[in-house]
């Protein structure tokens, strides 16, 4: 096996250990017997020990997340968004637990890189919701918007793997975007710049973009919240 | 000083510390000499030492957490939420940066005991949300909704604190009761059990509680919006 093909077999047998166990539960010993190889073979590789496998598969998993963020600029951005959190939810769903032990933090395996590893995640997972909405330098209100819809969709990304992942994954993904496009919204009443970021955004939506069939749905609300609009 | 005052006192001491400090980096000297006593009266008090005084110090934070989320039944339910809000958001305010280091997860000081506590707290916040819905056994929607607001609150929380709380505490207030509005409203299209929550909730508003103001400044944002209800 060449160097790259053995280092990164070791790694996915650690991977693996990683969601089956407590980090601080796995030895280099557990992944040399995963791995079928020698304990010296794996300190060859990761001579830094487990602490050096931990932070390797945390930078792993966050290199293929950042990947799938990236879907092309064409198309309602709901659309887009809707693709993007389909590739995040398949990796979530094909790796977890594993996804819970590496992204999901409490681990005492964390250290000050690998959390700075999670946050370059979020950052980038923010950079690339605020280019589809075509912003680059966003204000405070409209940062901390994205910002809290990330962590939102982490949290319930856990909380999914945790229970056994209900609902479906195209409904969990529907609902996130429903999630984005209402927050969006919201924010949009009181914040100018998010104002303008939903009049940008908004024009480029269908009837049958996930924006678009949200509106719809909600006008089934409209008669408990008729009452709202009275100024008597 | 009798025993309540002087544990009261040290942990005080201990909490200001680790709002200042890695909770790491934090030493049963260091209590001392901030309090003013002899490291053995510290440890008369906290045997277990700096784990020990870290625990009582996420115990505190989470019994008064918990008792700000009370508030009286009645009125509008967003003008209850806004109410237990401003209580949540004057502790996070007073007592940043403790807040982060106790609640904010990340620390090498936590424990499965701290985090069990903090667990505590976010489903003590579910449960008072749910009950002011009028819902007492949420499904997997409406919990995964409400538990997912709690983490956005959390994590704007913590960014308000690295922000130099900006925007305002009342601004920061009234957005995240939109945000909860407009993930009710927007679960509520897709989720019957969420939908029913909704509509027992929306005959509670008025035209000027949050969620009645939230809907007619969303009515500004139609003209954007027109084209997706064209049905063509």
């Amino acid at each position: 096996m060449d160097v790259e093909a053995r280092r990164a077999q070791l790694l996915a047998a650690a991977v693996d250990l990683f969601g089956h166990r407590r980090p601080e539960d796995v030895s280099i010993d557990d992944v040399a017997a995963a791995a079928g190889v020698s304990r010296p073979l794996v300190y060859r590789y990761f001579p830094g020990g487990k602490q050096q496998i931990y932070e390797a598969a945390v930078l792993g998993a966050a290199d293929e997340l950042i990947g799938r963020f990236a879907v092309a600029a064409e198309g309602p951005p709901t659309e887009r968004l809707s693709a993007a959190l389909d590739r995040y939810l398949a990796y979530v769903e094909e790796h977890a637990p594993a996804y819970g032990a590496l992204l999901g933090g409490g681990s005492v395996a964390e250290t000050s890189r690998t959390s700075a590893i999670v946050d370059g995640v979020r950052r980038r997972a923010a950079e690339q919701v605020l280019h589809h909405l075509g912003v680059t330098r966003p204000g405070p209100r409209l940062a901390m918007m994205v910002r809290s819809w990330i962590a939102s969709v982490e949290a319930v990304s856990l909380m999914w793997i945790d229970e056994g992942r209900e609902p479906s994954r195209t409904e969990l993904r529907d609902w996130l975007v429903d999630h984005f496009t209402g927050l969006l919204l919201v924010t949009a009443t009181t914040d100018p710049e998010t104002a303008r970021a939903a009049a940008s955004a908004l024009p480029q939506e269908t009837p049958t973009s996930p924006a678009g069939t949200l509106l719809t749905r909600l006008t089934t609300l409209t008669p408990a919240a008729a009452h709202l609009f009275d100024k008597a």
